[in-house]
């Protein structure tokens, strides 16, 4: 029998997932994420100021921004300071990071605190934006941490995790976790972005080529919902050790 | 018994949708789209020529552009073309526009025609990408044909229709087609893009605060596949008219 | 005899001239200006705050910002908004039609409120400065109405109307409120902006190909002050309804 | 009796006019012109290539760029190359020019060639634009010379000659070539480019506070027509100098 | 006796320098640069296309980008992408990495290839521009050695090897290897790059608050031939292993 | 016996150099310098306000900014203010003047007061930057001279002159003040700043193809040295006539 997936993973496996904390000396808290070759460097930094529109309110903040090296793709991509800005894909998967932290963050218990989360990647072979979000919530965890060694904090700010996760219908058949070669082709591309007790924080499926049924789509959920769980393992996990 | 909604609707009632075609006497396709208040302006425009990376494949080219006139909000909106840039907000919609409208057209029937379709909104009040989308069908199906009539293109262009719907959990229940005071409020938003058949084009799901199940999500669904069905009538009543 | 003008108007017939009021619900004043087949959309919005070289002197501003859609001419326009800012063309128009309407404005009676009047074309036949300026005053008197009857004005804000057509002279015939086809062979153009008791706010006469003659730039202003004696005729006529 | 002008001037005298021809090694043609105080140095360029859009149809083109030092005005301004780019009044500014330039060359006897004029103000002391313009023809003359020295031109490409000057309307007196003192402070403001035979290329009249009378703008054309009357000498003598 | 280098180094000891190659799965050379704490990853990616202006001569090119991730530095940077443009200290060190690296480089034996050396600093701690050059060197040789295991290039490409170094006065001292600390005390900082036999290929000093003399310029110069001694062995190193 | 430089100047010998002070009519010091055919008009605007990071130090700021007109090289350039940007060439000569002048100014004696100064060269044929710098320091002092005057400085605020010049190696002999045509052809190329007591404030010393030893540069040091004893005269004599 020949191999559905290149990699020869099984539908429903994720790559190999790593979660290394602390790699950025000068950052209240970082982590080097890798999901197979998709490498992407995290560092959250905790701001003494908010936006203005968000001063006076007792609110804390929490954003994101998103990047890539010139080289972490096949072909070099042109550096977007040099284009003078950023593209669209940019800002909305930076947008999408953003998002996800915020919808387990407790704003109140954060106070007037802001949390500037990066995401770099330093190799890409798909999936960077799910691969972000997962080590997003880790580096997130430890500047609150920070925050809250501190007495900047009032109470838990964290109400769960947070992690994501790409599937897709490649080959007529639903897969877990998009490498490169697979999301290439895949005819349908579905994120999912999930908290640690299972709940939707974001759903992004998107046709390619040919629309997707929602039997299709269920199967889709059912495969991230169990990625999720194994993301929302090894996150628990870099963070207790 | 107090109404839910503001505007008194049920749950699973569309605001009333008009389409109004052939209103920009210079474009190829054209319609004045309206959900409720929300009003967008849609233009189907046929180009001779495409992008560079698109020449010479014998296939053709569907985009889109998006914009807001800056009073069609309750307050000013900073005009794009001042500011020297689009926002992350715009060039999402525009990009989900694009792809929606791509996922039902035949490339290689288009030939190497490229139709750029602009959907610029003169009021707001919730809503506009999805109104987008359903006007953009319209005014593309009459840019189809014009190409058509001058047997530009090579058999049916169009393999489907599309529309867009958003829906909603809003004060607890699940609505149909979130206008401006519903979607400020709603603890989620999600945007559905459906082909006429009933196929999934795109899916986007937001939690706004608090994330969602999956029982609601599939409440969403049920709700967008019914806001489709309306939708499809309303683009085929207007195209044969 | 040949008719010496596409429309078959006569040298001094202005186009059809419609102003239709309170077309954008948000907006404190607006209306669809239409000069022929040209068609501009104008809101007039009140803003709370002055640009900040203005403030804590006691008087107000009044300024303009002027676009156009895309396909609202023959062969589409690339938008400014991706094209990173605006033309000199656009903001020469702008400028002016700012002029225009502060000639006609006591900035100490205006209170310090700012009016913003944006103007954007629906569809483009020619003269779209001059339909923008003629329709600029009406949704601004509406916003002054707006202003005053929340007794935020001191006395009477418009000491006078404000209307303004284009002149030019084709086919060696001086004629009145060019349109697209005429615009384009006229070797002499010129743009009037006069008040309604007819003293002029700006003249603006450019020779495209041929220079002009005092003579003829005489027969135009002649025809300028007939064609804004119409044009106030409309304005206080919409006013009034 | 008290003098009227600031300078002492009489209304119908124009500022002391100096044109000093070949100042630029590098360039075709060069002048430094003054008006009083207003210094501009100008250059014209030949370019051995036409605008994309020109090219292949026998013509050629003129336009022109203007820029003002940090330092020619009474504070320093900011640099437009620091602020990213030209602000609307340049751009006004160097559109003028360019027209004007145009209006007196045969593009025909031109030939496939280009002459960039640049007018870069050292002091400015009010008319800019229009000793720019006065200025602008000689080194362009001289240009052209170069180019029909080398028998790259066919035939007489220069038709007229073309100068400018302001006008307005000053503490009730219609005044010729106004000065920063008394543009400041002028109620009406006009700029007049007319040909050595007296024809119009452009006229732009502002009202800066108090609209205008018809009877004003005559008095103001017949201070311009003698303004350029003494222009057009004093070009005619540098260029046989 | 105290120490007199913050890190307790003597004035001529460099910090532990490390050089790992082949860290970036994509790219033709790549290595990991580290100058005690400032860590810097490079990329060299080979092109097969040319600047316009180099192309039809037989020569090649070779270019660098520098850039730093937003918390590479003890508080945050802004992003450079979404400032809209690169610093004018960015682009002065990646014109100084890129005219390095050509000082070694025979174009003609390189034939019409294109290598782009990206520099991104992971973590600062002074020396980054230093660092940078002495790792582009490495990331470049193994490019080199791509291309010409492919037959690409006509004969030796690298004539010599270039690395870099900063000295500067320190508490009166001249020391070698400026780290952060030092770097911001210093009243005199120079940066040296030589080649591996010891000719000189930019020499940059400046004096950060006094003006230093000759002298001092010379016991510079003599600690950076010692460092650049050191740091081309360890390149050479990197490249035998 | 051929002479070695196309001037015929001496290996050692300055072009012809003169600085005439105060030429613009509005700038608190201003001045023309001249290194040969190199001009560059220099002013020095007194700012009533700080840069927001520098205020509330008791302490003043000097910075400066570099342009050139765009025919002001033998083929036009193009304009920086409408190519957007300033280029990296440009930032990096604005940032070079503005150390330069620093490093003689006491900032504490200068108070709250910013300088600063414009370079803006109007013919270049070699050494812009450095005759840039040269003359710089004229307008500065007579801007500080201007402060003094009004009371607004507290003791010398100039510790020292500062001048500049170029070195290079041409045709294998170090010469003084490269020209255009030598600053083409020479293999090395050293820009020197120092004070008029002869101290270093910056050297920039670059291999344009061969790099070059320790025993070059230091007979590039000693030209520089009596070059600038030749300068710091002339600047001298301007600030005392």
């Amino acid at each position: 029998m020949t191999l559905l997936r290149p990699s020869g993973r099984q539908p429903d496996q994720m790559r190999a997932v790593t979660i290394e904390r602390n790699v950025a000396r000068n950052a209240e808290g970082s982590c080097l994420v890798c999901f197979g070759a998709t490498k992407v460097l995290v560092t959250a930094s905790v701001e003494t100021s908010l936006p203005s529109w968000r001063r006076g309110q007792g609110l804390g903040w929490v954003t994101a921004e998103y990047g890539m090296l010139p080289r972490a793709t096949g072909t070099r991509t042109r550096r977007e300071a040099t284009a003078g800005k950023q593209s669209g894909r940019t800002q909305e998967i930076q947008r999408l990071i953003g998002r996800s932290l915020r919808a387990v963050v407790d704003m109140a218990a954060l106070g007037e605190n802001q949390v500037i989360v990066d995401c770099d990647v330093l190799e890409a072979d798909g999936g960077t934006r799910t691969a972000s979000i997962t080590g997003a919530y880790v580096a997130l965890a430890d500047a609150v941490k920070w925050l809250t060694e501190r007495e900047l904090t009032k109470g838990e700010v964290l109400r769960d995790t947070v992690a994501a996760v790409s599937c897709g219908v490649y080959r007529g058949t639903p897969v877990l976790d998009l490498d490169y070669l697979e999301d290439v082709e895949a005819h349908t591309d579905a994120n999912f972005v999930l908290t640690g007790s299972g709940r939707f924080v974001e759903i992004q499926g998107t046709a390619e080529q040919v629309p997707f049924t929602r039997a299709e789509l269920e199967s889709l959920m059912a495969l991230a919902e169990k990625g999720i769980g194994d993301l929302t393992q090894i996150q628990l996990a870099a963070l207790s050790s």
